[in-house]
């Protein structure tokens, strides 16, 4: 079949993104922000019925534009080694029915075009390296606050894998239990960065969810410093050029400066680097993908997969 | 010219290195650990004697042997940003002397061919990777503890450039007060990684140099607790498949297990991977290239810029 014999719509591609939540699921196709084809939100429920509900979107939409394949960014832990048996996992979250769910062939069996896979960071990062807050900074981080910690980096142009992936929310940080003497909630570490800063410790806390907690209460001071700390060994581990912090607890953008303010303090001078000492508001930002920067990133990954 | 017209020697390609440390430069040509044509070491005294030292010896070398360019590894910080006025330089170093000094417009002004420049430790990790104890394993970092501490990474098949330069000894950890109540010798940080676990630290700690602390000393205890936190960090930021230590400190081999067995605990079954839970005794390790994993990383950045 060439060109000139198919409709309009079936001499370009399309890609399918999956931002896979463990609250929600976001499919999309399109080719980019300014051209999304079609979008479907859908909660997490069994393994089954989610993914069906994924298969189906992407079939219909397959019946309709040429699908070039589809990127998954998903929660995990999930196993990224092509070598491995189980490439392609969700592996041991504790999410119920959710451990050891094969989403790569369950997507391979049933849609009928190359599927990447990567972390729901990673992907995010993507996005907003190619589309969004971190266009052509490398390396950049794009890090998410929520119910969860967890990172995505952009690095020598491709997101960063590795033994496992980037597990950044369980960082050990310095903790100054005069500031905060909570012990932390993580099961492993008590009080890494997620045991200490994510949503889920700050309402164990406060007693009560960090949306409820008024602007200026004690809590965002230290959650500010939490967070700033994490920042601060981030920037010296990896040198990025941009970091975007998204999720749920930074929708409070009164964080923002709090969190600019304490990296200054922390670094203490020692990067002497103007993006650091004098444009940290350009620095540290919030996603400019919004919340579509896990969904459109997981488009990027399909996108980059075939050079495009 | 076409080859046969050339002296045997003429139709090779050879390269140079310089590892360019505080306390003494390391200057090679060859094309690996198996083939060094030739080999200097000096002490590191002022940037005009020291660089002239190192002009002469390529000088020399390039009248025997062609030379397709010289990499340097070189303490720092350094300015890698090639769309800087002062890319090439090393930058704000204390070292007496070398603030403010254009290594790569001196090398480039005297010895007529490419100069690629890094950091010492992205150098040696490179080194390596290339040919030493990380071969072919992405991401690898490489740590040096001695009187500094610097890593270096390769992430998706190159060293890791940033906004400036990875500053892993400055990572600020958790600080058991109660195990080691020094307060650190960092003048930015006091307590971070660098401030609690270097050679001067440890000096400063104990009264004593390192290298003179019998093997049994309670010091060593401390001193794997802390090199333990960061690799901890550094394995839940990067994911490596192998960490590399080397440095004055580690010459203590009997440091390696210790080090080895608090990560495992520090890490607490987080990261489900055999490397780290059953075969962690090659995934944190010496150098293989030893004393030359610099000075042949900076080879290895030479020959890679040339796509060798």
């Amino acid at each position: 079949m060439i060109a000139s014999d198919c409709p309009v719509e079936w001499t370009m591609n399309y890609y399918g993104g999956i931002e896979a939540g463990g609250t929600k699921f976001v499919c999309m196709v399109g080719s980019g922000p300014d051209d999304v084809r079609a979008e479907a939100r859908f909660p997490t429920t069994s393994p089954a019925e989610t993914l069906d509900q994924a298969v189906a979107f992407f079939r219909q939409q397959a019946r309709e534009v040429a699908l070039a394949g589809i990127g998954v960014g998903s929660f995990g832990p999930v196993d990224l080694d092509p070598a491995s048996p189980t490439f392609g996992f969700i592996t041991t979250t504790p999410k119920p029915g959710w451990a050891n769910t094969d989403f790569v062939g369950a997507l391979r069996a049933t849609v009928d075009v190359p599927v990447v896979f990567d972390t729901d960071v990673n992907a995010a990062a993507l996005g907003e390296h190619r589309w969004g807050a971190a266009q052509h900074l490398d390396p950049s981080i794009y890090l998410t606050i929520g119910t969860g910690i967890g990172g995505g980096v952009i690095c020598n142009g491709r997101p960063l894998h590795g033994l496992v992936h980037p597990e950044m929310g369980h960082m050990l940080m310095r903790h100054d239990r005069e500031l905060d003497p909570f012990p932390g909630v993580c099961p492993y570490h008590g009080d890494c960065f997620e045991g200490l800063a994510s949503g889920p410790a700050m309402k164990q806390r406060w007693g009560q969810p960090a949306e409820t907690l008024p602007h200026d209460h004690p809590a965002w001071n230290i959650e500010a410093n939490h967070i700033a700390l994490a920042l601060t060994n981030l920037i010296l581990n990896y040198s990025p050029r941009r970091i975007v912090l998204g999720g749920g607890v930074m929708q409070n953008e009164g964080l923002f400066p709090l969190v600019r303010r304490r990296v200054q303090q922390f670094l203490n001078g020692y990067v002497q680097s103007p993006q650091i000492l004098k444009e940290i508001e350009q620095y540290i930002v919030p996603p400019a993908l919004e919340n579509r920067a896990g969904v459109l990133g997981a488009i990027a990954l399909a996108m980059e997969s075939v050079g495009r």
